[in-house]
């Protein structure tokens, strides 16, 4: 039985690519994987599969009774359903360190850099595996979409330089032009459920014993979601009203390089807690503010201590 | 303040090594990390540190406020105290995914050999940094250790190639004939008292909510421990009273390739479900079973659920 590698739920391009990616060099290296996910692609993540020619990974939403390969996560609440009975081999991951933990030895490659298929490209280098070169365009554009066209504060010397030395495999002459093509993708609204904008890149997280989500949508300009914004919230209302303590949700502006966020939770004063910010009603403009990871979920864990 | 490199309680020779090279390691890519450890070296470890020059880690009980780096090891309950608010940046380990989780995306190696140093040479190599001499020493005996001279279900093809080219940097000729002078020193028990010899490679599980000590003592020759056996009994007997469902004491020979296994439980039935094979009183040996990690701690876990 083949084993799978998969990544979160909701998956991202880092996600979705590094299961193909990952699937790649276990296949290469003799082991026997299947690269699956959680969920269809995005329309980010539509783009780059059609730009390179890659398929989408089967969705798949239990693993009982399965070996398992975790990409771009290691916490129980993003992973699918019968994770108690599955066998967890290994992790590629550029997150905190979660609450997955095995019964046997596994290989886990997990680094602070801003994303995971930066660790891909140097576990590709580090077995002497090549690069594929529509797989090396895929990941091009999965550390391009998680460094935000490398702007955020996530980004580090090993994802420029995993960039650069993927693109002249993909063929790729201008990486920045790339970059916001597939961010003008991503910005798009229009012809999106309130739902699927809420849930394109959202993840629980399990704060002090509170259920907390937290979701992100990055665009060019801010001002494309003015329209959809009072929808969001009434969205995110329902998110919370389905047994969490709060809902967060990010507007990243990623030439403004800052975040509005949207709030809704039991406990407002805990935004003013985590980033000295008075929230305007129900949100509050945090400027410089793009990562969820590193600057998000950080201050949200102190404050919620 | 520098971060500290540590490996688990009642170190053995893997975990006071991991933690020297480590720290050689991390320093020369510019960081700034002291080796120490939880315990002082055993007499196997004493042995490698006055072999190749090295000198013993500084031993520390608390690591609250602390930055750290785990080698060895991913359990809260193998760490040190104050671990709630220390920071941890990286974990080198080559055992099953523990409950340790951060709140910062951290550096984790964690692969599937038979012993950190082997992690650790690969990660050498991967940073084009150059093993001192004395540390290749020191890292090819730990590997040695762990693996039993490479007879232990553990060990790996990585693991015997990181010692083929640890021994050329240390300039050891013959690794076997250094590997049974080692376990020489090892298996001596002469003035050493009954709790030290339970203690010298010992470690708490949690086995489906019950506390689960399991030691071993590794000998060239099982008669060696003849005269000791009844204090040995008594002693676990004694462990066990502090609070513990269980403690196994396994009493391995490296040339037989087996263990006889010590048992005191609420439950002894539990290692005939484990085993398969039926306990005479308060003991049993076990033809073949030489790894802790990768043969009893599984085979318990499945006998606890």
């Amino acid at each position: 039985m083949s084993a799978l590698v998969l990544g979160h739920m909701n998956p991202d391009t880092d996600s979705i690519i590094a299961a193909i990616a990952a699937a790649d060099l276990y296949n290469k290296r003799g082991l026997d994987v299947t690269p699956v996910a959680q969920g269809a692609p995005t329309p980010e993540t539509a783009f780059v599969l059609q730009k390179f020619g890659l398929t989408a990974p089967q969705v798949v939403s239990d693993v009982a009774g399965k070996e398992v390969y975790l990409v771009d996560y290691s916490d129980l609440a993003q992973a699918p359903k019968g994770m108690d009975s599955a066998t967890v081999l290994g992790i590629v991951d550029h997150h905190k360190l979660g609450d997955v933990t095995t019964s046997t030895p596994l290989e886990a490659w997990i680094w602070p850099v801003g994303c995971s298929n930066t660790v891909l490209k140097n576990m590709y280098d580090f077995y002497g595996v090549e690069i594929p070169k529509n797989i090396a365009g895929g990941m091009l554009c999965a550390i391009l979409s998680d460094t935000v066209i490398f702007k955020s504060p996530t980004c580090t010397p090993a994802d420029k330089k995993a960039v650069e030395e993927l693109a002249k495999i993909a063929g790729v002459s201008d990486v920045v032009k790339l970059g916001m093509e597939m961010f003008k993708v991503k910005s798009a609204v229009e012809g999106t459920s309130m739902h699927d904008l809420v849930f394109r890149d959202y993840k629980d997280f399990d704060m002090n014993g509170n259920k907390v989500g937290i979701g992100q949508l990055e665009v060019v300009d801010l001002s494309i979601l003015e329209p959809v914004k009072a929808g969001l919230q009434a969205e995110i209302a329902k998110v919370k009203g389905e047994g969490r303590h709060s809902v967060f949700l990010l507007l990243t502006d990623i030439m403004k390089e800052g975040s509005e966020m949207l709030i809704v939770s039991d406990d407002p004063a805990v935004v003013e807690k985590a980033f000295g910010v008075k929230p305007d009603g129900d949100k509050v403009w945090l400027p410089g503010v793009m990562s969820r990871k590193k600057q998000v979920v950080p201050n949200f864990e102190k404050a919620f201590k």
